[in-house]
């Protein structure tokens, strides 16, 4: 070997080496199945450490140029095409490794595979409304209202002005919150809403502030993105704004998340007194909130709790919601409402995710929201969102008594139970799979593995019970398997 | 002051002496309006380089604290509250600057403020068909088609299922790709699809090649993510694969980014033995490719031209299409077709970002895909296209003669003019909106600001060669002005 890696070089060497092996492999040199020579004669060779051939080699490796097989060494790997010409295909499993947006976390993925296959069970885990939940008649209104009648084209990015006006209009009487269509984002349900919050208003080093337990912790981005987070327990009040005062001393915090209401997945709601302080506290120290408001509708009693966006004074709070939860997944409604300046950053952004938002479903929703029968069917909501509760706490307190413990929410679509004894939470898992049951494992929403959630919204009232009976059965067998 | 930094610790002093005034701002030890020391009295007490001072005082005036105002010095500026109560209030102004998304550039925004004004332009800049060649009937026959009967749930992540088929079946018949619905991904157009591999498959650090000029210059991503990004110049073939090899060599390239068949903006289409090339040089080094193909159905003499994934044996091609500029930009359909470990990796990003696609365009998309009229209406589509690009290559040449350059395409929707002469782009610009025109600037799309974009998709066949007319107005006034 007459080459030797220039030491001087501002190349680290062990790249230096990867190159010279990629160079000849590519050139045939070595061709697929030759060896490369050992790591320890190399080493000696050229006058390295061992562990600077062994980066060269991960690196080879890493391209797909070469298999590291125990006991035989570094083997060359090209596939031969038709004419014999040494190939070498993009190695995609490297590519899939990459990306600013890491990948879900592997039990995550798990349910969405299995939501997303047509194996009919039992959902406790989907966010959704039932069949029997789902205002047919006010959609096929909806629907049939809309006619095609002139070029579709790109809706103004921001969101369909009508469908602002009407979200904004809806802000005011349904949530007393004051707002006006330019300081509304429309967006892919609440979903991308925080995504858009976070790709365009932190930067690489901030610290923020997420609930624990937290639908945040399933959310890939805020592991991502170089952000600090740190966890406020959910205490039966909600938060304790105090936690906040000492995490922005300490790491100087510029964002909370919150979802105040029927909190997700606990069924919490921020005292009156909690929300109040936690607006002093983002306006005596300069933190933004973020409110993520799904289920303030859903309230059983009707007793409206107000949203920390209807008594903040000082556009402190971008607030978050969307159609999702009150009337449908699927038409991927949600918006920001919040200072224009940010608005306007957000649409920005936005344009450059996925240029603005599907038109007909923007039309959809409008018709939705300024229809008189929407409080109709939000009153009939709320009754069958309380049934489907009474059904789910019934059967669990039939098949788990003292086990299962839990508070009961008030509004929402989610029950937070925590199980007694001991027990592994991926068996309990994958046993309620092999009965047909699916629920969200409490460590996707943050550091409980001792919880888990049942969302009992999806589930038509007759399934419920047989659904906590699976899953009753797989506790008990997680249980006697320890 | 009795207190001074730590400058053992690992806390940066200027750090150190900011939190030490913010804590006293805060406290309201230093009330708004008052005075912070001077810098040199501060520097000299403190002990440390006076520009130490003006890193703490930036970083206060960051945080929204204090004013720095010329011959006043540091100022501080908080706002009272109805009850007197000092208050800081989120400093919105620089969380909009933050995001791993930088913002588009002035020119595009200014751009998307006038696309999403209401005010009657003649529309040169956007890429959406005009009124007269939407195709209305078959819009409204799957429109007529779609009944809500169910619940409208979240649609499959990767797209509805059937929509994935139509998508797979239109592929095979229309551009002699071969496909399955599992490796298909349904994207909120193309330009969803593109942010979804940058996002996922590159990292900070990796080396790119996209064409210029290209669309993607308009798309921050590309300049943001860490990604290293080099040129490709696209010549009257199209760009020359032997630069990826050098560019390889070099900086290790690992994506290529092009848009072979009726390129935007250039309308080129790369040569039979270029395309070729690239595909031997993706599989000789193990670049991928990413094939951004919006066009290849606007052929106007009807001659098919093969795709690179129609080519493509090895599945070094990710191929990414949309309906956008063949029926409708406001459905928001796109897809990528790739290698199933890729399309799931991408799939699982898609989740992150927006949950899924909403699924009335999905039904939508699926029925104009499977519609026995599709074919007819590109026919149409074709014809009307070739008559739009005749009467603006006429007009252009009535007003502008030999002033403006340029290759005629062979289809697509865009037409790329060198003009000639001493001219200012952003005053050519500005006086083409003066008289009511706008088209898209060169530089927005790559290095050069002596070319513009005229995209003759958008407007109605008698309101051409007026518009060229404001715009070669436009013209003469930006030459005279120099």
């Amino acid at each position: 070997m007459e080459w030797s890696p220039d030491k001087s070089s501002r190349v680290p060497v062990y790249i230096q080496i990867a190159d010279y092996f990629e160079t000849r492999i590519v050139n045939g040199e070595y061709p697929s199945g030759s060896s490369l020579p050992s790591e320890r004669a190399l080493a000696a060779l050229l006058e390295v450490n061992r562990s600077t051939i062994v980066s060269a080699y991960d690196q080879l490796n890493s391209l797909g140029l070469v298999r590291r097989i125990k006991g035989l060494g570094t083997v060359v790997n090209l596939q031969a095409s038709e004419e014999g010409i040494v190939k070498r295909v993009p190695n995609w499993e490297e590519y899939v490794k990459g990306g600013f947006l890491p990948l879900n976390d592997p039990l995550t993925r798990r349910i969405h595979k299995i939501v997303g296959s047509d194996k009919p069970y039992i959902n406790f885990a989907i966010g959704e409304l039932s069949a029997d939940l789902f205002p047919v008649t006010l959609m096929q209104e909806a629907h049939s209202q809309l006619e095609i009648t002139q070029y579709l084209g790109y809706e103004h990015i921001q969101g369909n002005l009508k469908l602002r006006e009407a979200i904004a209009n809806h802000l005011e009487t349904h949530r007393t919150i004051k707002s006006s269509s330019s300081s509304i984002l429309v967006t892919s349900g609440a979903q991308q809403a925080i995504q858009l919050i976070v790709q365009s208003l932190l930067k690489s080093g901030d610290a923020v502030a997420i609930e624990d337990p937290s639908y945040s912790y399933s959310l890939p981005i805020f592991h991502s993105a170089g952000l600090k987070t740190y966890r406020l327990p959910v205490e039966d009040e909600g938060i304790d704004p105090e936690q906040i005062v000492s995490l922005y001393k300490q790491h100087r915090i510029k964002m909370v998340f919150v979802n105040p209401i029927y909190h997700n997945p606990t069924g919490t709601t921020l005292s009156c007194e909690r929300r109040k302080r936690l607006l002093e506290i983002s306006t005596k120290y300069g933190i933004a909130i973020v409110e993520d408001d799904p289920y303030s509708l859903t309230s059983y009693d009707q007793q409206s709790v107000s949203t920390l966006k209807s008594i903040d004074q000082d556009g402190s709070v971008l607030y978050v919601s969307s159609l999702s939860k009150i009337v449908s997944t699927g038409l991927r409604i949600g918006w920001i409402a919040g200072p224009q300046s940010v608005i306007q950053r957000l649409t920005d952004a936005k344009q450059q995710l996925d240029f603005g938002h599907s038109n007909i479903s923007q039309w959809i929703a409008s018709q939705l929201l300024t229809s008189r029968e929407l409080d109709n069917h939000l009153a009939r909501l709320r009754i069958g969102l309380q049934k489907k509760l009474e059904l789910t706490v019934e059967a669990i307190r039939a098949e788990m008594g003292d086990e299962a413990r839990f508070n009961i929410p008030l509004g929402g679509i989610h029950l937070w139970c925590e199980l007694q004894g001991e027990w592994d939470e991926l068996r309990l898992f994958d046993l309620a799979i092999g009965n047909g049951v699916i629920f969200t494992p409490g460590s996707t929403l943050g550091s409980s593995d001792r919880h888990i959630r049942i969302t009992f919204s999806k589930m038509e009232d007759h399934l419920i019970a047989k659904g906590i009976s699976g899953l009753a059965a797989a506790y008990r067998a997680a249980k006697a398997a320890r």
